[in-house]
């Protein structure tokens, strides 16, 4: 199984006042990590929807928080592939300190294939599929 | 059982280039009902961190998305307490477009309750316990 | 001279780990009393985008940190129009802290009316020109 | 003169409802572009905090905008230095498309040097003048 890792620096804004990132910002960590695995899988958002004209709402986020994150800290995410159906594919993420390798946070997305015309979910282009496969957790 | 309810305008920052909240936000809108039900119960995170030496992490947070919110829309946000634990309590959330009653979404966020001091669990405060007791959703 | 006046009390995520306000959400707070601005004037964003065919995107925005804000402060956000010009408006902005009636930032928004079809500044509406000149700052 | 460049894409959470980046977001393109100038002196606010007891926060921000950004372009933000007193130091920034090299967007931040006991201003530390001076714009 192969996985997609990509660094984030912690930024001032994404942190609050109990001196730690807050909480939902890890959502906007694991949407970046996947724009970014589309990105280096060769496509993008845009992309997706000029060419199959569907979007990839998110219908379900969590995430399970293990240790503060801060300020300047470099966080590794990691993006696997948890599930694909037919018209649904749900990404796994784990965060960590790259310094420490300590856990900081877990959890997934699961995005639906929707069409942008009717807002009906529709089968996942199997071009997409294809390029997501190698990254499905056994 | 009660339960405390809030309104949110959607304002134009919230929403993305799919001309729709965005998902990361919801979790932001559950925190800000959460600051005002304690608000409204007489107290804040602020008053609880001098007066009792915790802070109130959050552990995990899960939303389900069912329809989009937009520029502008009126939500309305109803907190109950799903659960309570000696040092954990659980903040159930469901979102509704106020002028339609559709279910817009529905989470939870599990906040722990931490000495400040210590980073450790405590156990949360009597008089905080007797305050979210009536909130308690069967 | 009128001026419209809205209260916005500072929510967690709000702050940073200075444990203030971030600077940058003052940007968001002026805009809010925009939309509220608008609001309370009988339109919205979208329905000048329907009615007119015109976005209002900002051209120029400023902003002077007096006083720092925290968690849980009322912020009253005082709106009054600087100056209205064929195509664009300057709404001024102060931001007090009503518990103290501090000044804790001054600053401005410039928008222009631009064609959503062209791209092109226009003429700002003369209905929306004459609900907006009451609020002239002299 | 020397001026330092660092590169930002699009993230989705940037846009907003009219399919372009959120005008408050290139404020925080801006500290971003700041911190990464410091990171790549050598230095970082915690370190600035820890080692000279100052906290750096903004007391002017301004920025006109030019072209809409896009959801995923990249682009470049150039941070020179437009001026250094003896308590406060005003970043200039440029950003641009990447692919286009068009102007986006400029604009400046003005940061004091505070001590984090008193609040009060205070002089920039020496070290950090003469590693600012090289960037200076004339």
């Amino acid at each position: 199984m192969a996985s997609f890792k990509t660094l984030i620096r912690v930024t001032w804004v994404d942190t609050d006042a109990a001196q730690v990132v807050h909480f939902s910002n890890f959502f906007r960590f694991f949407e970046k990590t996947e724009e970014e695995f589309y990105q280096n899988l060769g496509f993008n958002f845009d992309q997706i929807v000029r060419k199959h004209g569907i979007w990839l709402p998110r219908v379900e986020a969590h995430c399970q928080y293990k240790k503060p994150a801060k300020f300047n800290d470099v966080l590794e995410v990691e993006l696997t592939v948890g599930e694909i159906l037919e018209k649904a594919v749900k990404y796994l993420f784990k965060v960590r300190n790259k310094a420490t390798a300590e856990i900081i946070a877990e959890g997934y997305l699961t995005v639906v294939s929707a069409s942008k015309q009717s807002g009906k979910a529709v089968k996942i282009p199997e071009e997409i599929v294809n390029k997501l496969k190698p990254f499905l957790s056994t």
